[in-house]
């Protein structure tokens, strides 16, 4: 059957509080720079108090992805969790406003809804604490499997890993894809979260994952390797695509015997990382779903990362689909 | 006694939540361009649902000048009243972290934080719709007059004038001001607030304030007059000093037979004017704390408001300190 949807997405769903600080400022609070980390409430609480004036704007990794498969014209839906609070009345106002389905009721009780702080350095580098609060609660029941057989394409963040129940949530998920005959992706998200997850995460890639998205240190952690070209084989020997974000080199896109090195896309200031990679694999998976050569896919992921770095926030503040339209068909 | 803090303002306590929309959408919804609307909660979650994805950011009247004189290097105080939610939160981290001291404890119960709906057109004009929630609870009993009699300035916003409680807040607040022989200011806020307050003001102006902020439309509100020349005399004739700010013409400021005609410093791109007015009354506010004759004053507002335009959100961006020096001593 034709897909209704295009893709739908399972992640964190989270508030992003931006903020710009100096270096100095990741030293003294002992952050991991570039990276994400979990933290309690109360290292949370700790930190914000610690932060400059932010400003509050929708986040959460495959939330970006979709938001941006939406802005480039694509039918994309969400699944994550929320609270019935302030800050989850902000994430599903968002999502939905950017055309996206969003239809996982808020929970009534519970910790708040998921707040990551994004401290911005002057080299536009992101760093992340994120306190998942609701989203950790996000558990198989909350798989709407029909929803997910109807998209042609299921993408899952790997951040939902680091939760026992929402790592069956995704299990649940990929296995109603895999049923209808779709497409699985899976983003490996961060390096840590592959040190933490390395060896459940090559049996879930060589089982079930179709599709796989990483950055070069990432693909390199998963295989224990600092030989980029080798974590590269290995992996498509595993899942029949692969796309890996090289930063400003551009990013290497990998089907078959197709082999696609796409340069980054340019703009005239990076102003915020954050998001670059979700919003490659948004740009990536809509190409995938127009049934476009992965290096136009590749190229595609290039463009809205390039959008999305050059303002403050981790979703984009134009239309995407005039940028894919301005550089030619899917 | 000399003042242990430079201003301490009084108003409504605001996280503002802000998007770009194309002019239809003013239009479509029946907004009042360029306007502060109040809304209902109904209302309020009506407009949201139709407006395009958006970021929170602080904001506030009175609350954003204050963070302009810190932003100076002033010492400044903030009154209003938040509740113990999550937009409360980030509205007291905001404010805090700008280095304003505020001490109103939030609201146990009774309705949310304040949160205005801020739509910017391609013009850079921006639409308020506010939903008053917590902060049209803030009463005299909120206002500690030992605080207040420790500012050399008193600034208060129009915007309170219209709850009752609010009004008697103010009242208590300038008559603190004037016991202890500080200086006493006003912004008129808004000229549809203005209608509604004319002859209040009128006699408020008279009796009680020494400064008095507006732009040329609520000036000439205030008289029930179209000729500027008139308005201002007559405001002139009422309150020691008068600020009025003429949008890209600069602004004009008369105080006893000063008169200082300045002109709007130049940016690169106007992106969003919410917030002008209230950064022009901090450089205003703050120049008037060191005792600088009123053309430098002007100035001084001229550079914030040129600062916080050049940006969306209504706080300044970067140390205003160094615009400051840069032009010059107070």
């Amino acid at each position: 059957m034709e897909p209704a949807l295009d893709v739908v997405g399972v992640g964190n769903a989270i508030v992003d509080v931006i903020t710009t600080v100096p270096d100095s400022f990741i030293v003294d609070h002992d952050l991991v720079k570039g990276a994400m980390t979990l933290v309690s409430a109360e290292r949370s609480a700790e930190l914000y108090e610690a932060m400059p004036p932010g400003v509050a704007a929708s986040g959460g990794s495959a939330a970006n992805t979709m938001a941006g498969v939406a802005s480039f014209g694509g039918r994309a839906a969400f699944i994550g969790k929320v609270r019935d609070d302030q800050l989850g009345e902000v994430f599903v106002h968002d999502i939905r406003a950017t055309g996206v389905s969003f239809d996982v009721p808020p929970a009534p009780d519970g910790p708040p809804t998921a707040r990551c702080l994004v401290q911005v350095t002057p080299d536009a580098e992101r760093t992340m604490n994120t306190c998942l609060g609701t989203a950790a609660l996000l558990g198989p029941a909350d798989v709407d499997t029909d929803l997910v057989a109807s998209a042609g394409i299921t993408y899952c963040e790997g951040y939902l890993w680091d939760v026992q129940v929402a790592k069956d949530a995704i299990r649940v998920a990929m296995a109603a894809a895999a049923s209808a005959g779709r497409t699985v992706a899976l983003a490996l998200s961060d390096s840590f979260c592959v040190e933490r997850h390395r060896h459940e995460w090559l049996d879930l890639i060589e089982d079930r994952v179709d599709v796989v998205f990483a950055n070069e240190a990432e693909v390199c952690a998963l295989h224990c390797t600092d030989d980029f070209g080798a974590a590269l084989h290995r992996t498509a020997e595993m899942a029949r695509t692969v796309a890996i974000t090289r930063g400003a080199r551009g990013s290497v896109a990998v089907q078959g015997s197709e082999l696609a090195m796409v340069p980054a896309a340019e703009i005239p200031e990076v102003v915020d990382a954050t998001g670059a990679g979700d919003l490659y694999a948004a740009g990536f998976l809509w190409g995938l779903s127009r049934g476009a050569a992965v290096a136009r896919c590749a190229e595609l992921g290039s463009l809205a990362a390039a959008e999305v770095i050059s303002h403050v926030g981790a979703r984009p503040q134009v239309a995407l689909s005039e940028f894919a339209t301005a550089s030619g068909p899917a």
